[in-house]
């Protein structure tokens, strides 16, 4: 489908280039003009939005998350993290089978649509029925693995990022595993043995809580990203989720390695895991990107409450207000989420790159007066202003309707189906 | 109008009553029944809305802002406290006129609407507009005064007291005053002598930031809490905002008096003011109610953005998962505002009360799957959420669309032309 999108605000998110008016045009899943507007030479259109002078940006990209756990929305919180995770996490996902996570990660598609986002980073239980409800509704994903002492192995890892991994697919596979503190240390040397053979990168959870470090410590004499580069781990790159309690050491490391921080402050609060340094990684120019965390510790799937978190958290971290500010998180949460996530093709609104992209609402009463719009988006933006969002071309949710080959109704029963049987 | 909301889902937010489905009677300005649906006995309607199982509840009461300060939204943020104040909002401030704080006050109206706001406790420069605002658009609107050593008198606030505490008005006004560190003592002497012939509570900002503290300490030997009290300042009760610096000896002493505590955390994390303990206010038994503060200072007007904020940052601060939970937290956000701001009639849904209520969508993925809607509007609900808010009785809100006697977009462009103007 080629579709034009005129009478637009644009924010590329390409460095030096400041908010502008003009149009863009899509063409199959890709943009092919980024400019000002156009009386002459225009094709012929499929589709033609006035976007009344809303914004047009690159989409969010969440870039760790674990859709399936929907489910647990809302189940089991305000509870210790022990109790809620031992006590109410692995009872209920032990029970769940491929078809629960298919329409579980469906309804967190629902939800990462309303929020702007236009692809994920997703680790779950089974990648095949992720990868399925992703393909099915037209979300972009990027899987990893979650291979541990329990669950998953090495072997099937290696065909799914074989299987995984085709061009112009919207589903793609990066090797990951859960965490040093639930592998054992031979298996955490067959992954960096993969990764070796792939020369691909690696992902993982780390340095989410100060326990999990203290523990890695007393098991191998040093933090968990010390140890996980002396097992080779790193050696083509790759990413960690949380960071919460990363030493200057590992700082240094990350950034000799180009190894990418997703940080994810929703989580963290929530869980009462800590804050990130994130001034620090910013000032050692480590690549920060931002995530939801599943849904289950958040309990949102929402990146404008992630940004603010990022921002406000540091504030108080930093205690001064000039902390992290507006621009660099919403570098966060587009450009530099798609380098963590190898979408490189989906990170600034340009011609030839992918054509993920939202319209944010700025008629809206928290958007204005129309000062600031980067910085309206980061400190009062909410769902509420997604007016639509585009992956790949293909617009999936418009003024509040969704269009993703379901009815979102019977996507909520199906859920509803699923907690009721299984709670 | 009589107004029948049926086919509902109902949190009365009274102790003890669970979540139930039935239906809800307003006529004219009250509730006149809340309970299981009815077929008899029903009188005639104006409307009947057919709420579709969404859930109705009392709206949120903002226990604190200043509504004028829509203008310096993003106008100057990422600053140190003092540089924002001094340097950015004071001159701009210093040049706005009453009919400029008319209508930035009607913006703010808008933004509460959609975030569920059904009252506000606004201190501000000029209450009259404030007052106009609201009256004009239909917003339930506690004044509170903002005397200093700079503007406002105290005679002033005692003909508002006079002027705007008719019966049956959306309009009521309680003194207050600015802070300790804007006023003299000769100053606050005076206002605690006007609560005592007024048999009045008394209001202010109170324990903001830890430099506040320190420089009454240097001042008068005592924290600013105990340091009012013994002006006699909270003979008749009243309230503090912020609160993030409270000692033990000021919660004790709030407790004994009655004093409400608003809290404020978007504000506190955006300035990077700190975390204020609430979990040692609840400990104590204090009132603790939740506000915005104003749109320059968080910048949003989002009551979910401060509901979680409220709870997430009692977790990181208490390093503890559990604590401040969300039932907790959506009784902060209605009953005991009402509380703070002497709205008794608008604390819960019950017959004789008032009728100011919203209506939550939970037709939302964010809301998906339904299991504990307390939890999830507070840990995953936002404005999207918001599908009816009604005050007094009217409808002022309804998918999306304003109903306040003036377009929203003419709002839009008067606070443009503002800012424009002044900046």
């Amino acid at each position: 489908m080629n579709i034009r999108l005129w009478n637009a605000r644009i924010l590329t998110m390409e460095e030096t280039v400041p908010i502008f008016e003009g149009e863009i045009w899509v063409q199959q899943d890709r943009i092919t003009y980024v400019g000002a507007g156009k009386e002459e030479e225009v094709p012929v259109w499929d589709m033609e939005i006035d976007c009344e002078r809303n914004l047009l940006m690159p989409g969010f990209k969440n870039a760790h998350t674990h859709s399936g756990m929907t489910l647990l929305r809302s189940y089991a919180d305000d509870l210790p993290l022990h109790e809620w995770l031992h006590g109410q996490v692995f009872p209920v996902e032990a029970k769940m089978n491929q078809e629960d996570i298919y329409y579980l990660t469906k309804l967190a598609v629902l939800e990462y649509l309303t929020s702007g986002v236009t692809s994920i980073f997703d680790m779950y239980l089974t990648p095949e029925s992720i990868a399925s409800a992703c393909s099915d509704t037209g979300m972009r994903c990027v899987l990893t693995g979650a291979v541990n002492n329990f669950s998953q192995s090495v072997e099937q890892m290696e065909s799914w990022y074989e299987k995984f991994n085709e061009k112009e697919s919207l589903i793609s596979f990066l090797p990951g595993f859960h965490a040093e503190y639930t592998s054992s240390k031979e298996l955490m040397a067959q992954i960096a043995s993969l990764a070796h053979r792939l020369k691909a990168p690696v992902y993982v959870h780390l340095s989410e809580t100060k326990e999990e470090v203290e523990g890695c410590v007393e098991r191998y004499g040093m933090t968990p990203g010390i140890f996980l580069d002396s097992l080779g781990m790193f050696e083509y790159g790759g990413g960690i989720y949380h960071g919460v309690y990363l030493t200057e050491e590992e700082i240094a490391l990350f950034k000799k390695k180009n190894i990418h921080v997703v940080t994810n402050p929703g989580s963290n609060t929530k869980l009462a895991s800590g804050i990130a340094p994130i001034q620090d990684f910013l000032k050692a120019g480590l690549n920060v990107a931002i995530g939801t965390d599943g849904p289950a510790s958040n309990n949102s799937l929402d990146m404008f409450r992630e940004m603010f978190l990022v921002t406000g958290l540091a504030k108080l971290r930093e205690k001064d207000a000039s902390a992290v500010d507006a621009m660099e998180v919403l570098k966060m949460a587009t450009v530099n989420g798609a380098r963590a996530m190898c979408l490189e093709d989906a990170d600034v609104l340009a011609p030839g790159k992918l054509a993920d992209l939202i319209m944010i609402d700025l008629q809206q009463p928290n958007m204005q007066p129309i000062n600031n719009i980067a910085k309206n988006i980061v400190y009062s933006g909410s769902k509420q202003n997604v007016k639509m969002t585009m992956i790949n071309g293909r617009i999936l949710y418009r003024d509040g309707k969704f269009y993703v080959g379901e009815e979102a109704h019977d996507i909520y029963e199906k859920a509803n189906e699923i907690i009721n049987r299984l709670k």
